[in-house]
């Protein structure tokens, strides 16, 4: 636990198969001009929009909606969003999604009331807002992105193909509630599940491999991987197993609301890749991340071996008889690939759309991070990419 | 994760060497009238009083105090602080010590306001305050308790001999914030860091020894186990190490701050007997419980064979070829104990000074839980007593 830090994370979470009382419950601490963000209607068919409506009714709120809240949420998106949200005066925003519908929640957040462009000031200048934010809270409908419990954004520009996110510093841009309900989750098609599955193993790998320090954090981070392990394969076998995508959806929170990066550094070279790719295929986040990860990982295993080594024998169970380190290593990833195609996770870049000849695209689009244990050149992006065609 | 439950913890952590810098970050949010809270004098000797009395005067509050907070604080010491905190219209107490300190903190900030008896309302009808309560921010000295992102408050009742805790169902008990500084914990003698340490492993043994779930609190907690044996090793051949005593303190936040219970039962019969063999002996809190968890842990091993056999497989590491499950899961308890003693921890109540004629005593005021494996009945809490002797 190395440096100076600070943890505050005051998201109330309420977690269960009746948690919705919790909306009841927070509602009323709010001014009275909600807006509803969803994104495709799913939430109509399964009945969650009128429940939402009635506790919002109930309550005395005047609602404003916006829908149609698309995966990767784009920058018109957004600019139609703050219109919706100006023109209502809205005093707090409730997303109720999953982690595409809470990011955006939060970007309208932070620029209802910002007289900049967004997209300059938040996503290219990584400012921090100096106006006043709009309260917001969450209804979760997918494990995966952790956006339930932090300040973290993301938001794509379709012009300049760049999907770009952005961690606020400042907590009161997180959800001031999320209400976690896996019953929620269970109707989702075997692909989102998956892929949302595979985006909290990256979340928890990509702050995982960085540092060369043993600290509490790295196992926590390992603890959090080897629950998710077990309980994805009862997931992936029985979907509707409710202790399992229970035990998923407290993962996917714990695994991004900062507390494994804390006292030590972190990489986010996977999420950059696939972000770039995402831009350019409009391809399910969790899969872009998938598509990448393996060629990406064998590239840096030699520059932080002792981590590599300590991820296939704390997570993977590797046997290291008479095996070197590096041998131990590649037989961690091996495992980790095994369990990604038992899961039927993207495994090229090629299967979401990708084409040799977007490869330098997607590489100029690609945000060089310098956490890990290698910083990427641009001819080494290039490389993982093609391996991952 | 079955059950509904409910996860909020606001408490602002500012964590390493000069986390001292939280304490003017965070004053001006409160009232000018403070109570400093502290214990026998050692923060006078390491200069951090002086401190922390610059920042409080940088911050241009007036200044009363509350010294003498001993490590289990008595309830007429807490009739004592309410009147001094009353007499200085406190708006806010500030506590700099330990976990007793911290404790002692809360329930004065339940108590200032309440016209009833504290020690009836709060530590025997275990109610909830409907008074004010003062705001509460912590600088920490020893890690052990998780007192500094919790609202539990323990107090000890000289005249019954009963030492009872209780964790307040609102967060705004919790303190504000908490400074973690591991510096402070350096100059703490090793009976105090190690019987801090096994505070912290009970903590989360307490909570682990029960249900029948593999849910992700059940790893987590392996994790700050695991997290805990490493460091704790190093800290006992080097207490100087800062890399290790850092880690043990933020793992003992981490074990009490109502994390690894969420989805699950939890136990805390350790903490019901080593509390009684306090208020006998006045001895060292995590000294009480080390001296009867082995005893404890070997009665109820039947009861939760599971959770024991993978307790050893987990966090000791025991090879369980060719055993049967009881073998492995007593190899566990051997292998806990084998740290125990490395450590100099106190594995009988004797050395405590607890005598044959204070078991029938330390029996009736054992508080009986229902959480663990076995709900003990008197003539268990007898055995397990005389077998710590």
């Amino acid at each position: 636990m190395l440096g100076n830090f600070t943890y505050c994370n005051p998201t109330k979470l309420y977690f269960g198969q009746d948690s919705l009382i919790g909306l009841k419950a927070e509602l009323p601490k709010y001014g009275d001009n909600v807006v509803l963000i969803y994104g495709g209607g799913s939430i109509k068919k399964s009945g969650l929009y009128d429940e939402v409506m009635e506790i919002l009714q109930a309550c005395g709120k005047n609602v404003a909606e916006i829908s149609g809240v698309m995966p990767n949420p784009t920058l018109e998106k957004l600019y139609e969003g703050v219109e919706i949200a100006r023109a209502h005066k809205a005093d707090f925003l409730l997303a109720v999604g999953g982690g595409s519908v809470c990011d955006y929640t939060k970007a309208v957040a932070v620029s209802v009331h910002c007289k900049e462009d967004p997209w300059e000031k938040y996503f290219q200048r990584f400012e921090e807002p100096e106006c006043e934010t709009l309260p917001l809270g969450c209804v979760l409908t997918l494990a995966g992105t952790g956006s339930e419990m932090n300040a973290g954004a993301v938001i794509t520009n379709t012009k300049t193909k760049q999907k770009i996110g952005h961690v606020f510093a400042d907590e009161k841009i997180m959800p001031r509630f999320a209400i976690l309900n896996p019953l929620y989750t269970l109707s989702l098609p075997h692909y989102q599940m998956v892929a949302g599955i595979f985006d909290i193993f990256s979340h928890i790998c990509e702050q995982y491999f960085s540092g060369t320090d043993d600290n509490t954090s790295d196992y926590i981070a390992e603890a959090l991987m080897r629950s998710l392990l077990v309980s994805s394969r009862i997931a992936n076998a029985d979907p509707q197993d409710y202790e399992a995508r229970s035990n998923i959806m407290w993962t996917a929170t714990w695994a991004l609301n900062t507390l494994i990066a804390k006292g030590k550094t972190t990489d986010w070279m996977v999420h950059m890749l696939g972000q770039s790719v995402g831009a350019y295929t409009n391809a399910t986040h969790g899969m872009t991340l998938s598509a990448v990860s393996l060629a990406y990982y064998r590239h840096i295993l030699a520059f932080g071996l002792a981590k590599f080594k300590r991820f296939a024998l704390n997570v993977w169970d590797v046997n290291p008889e008479d095996k070197s380190d590096e041998e131990i290593a590649l037989e961690g990833l091996k495992a980790m690939e095994g369990w990604m195609r038992e899961l039927g996770l993207a495994m090229t870049i090629s299967e979401l759309g990708a084409t040799e000849e977007m490869i330098e695209g997607i590489a100029e689009g690609t945000l060089v991070l310098k956490g890990g244990y290698k910083v990427l050149e641009r001819e080494e992006i290039i490389k993982i990419l093609k391996e991952s065609l």
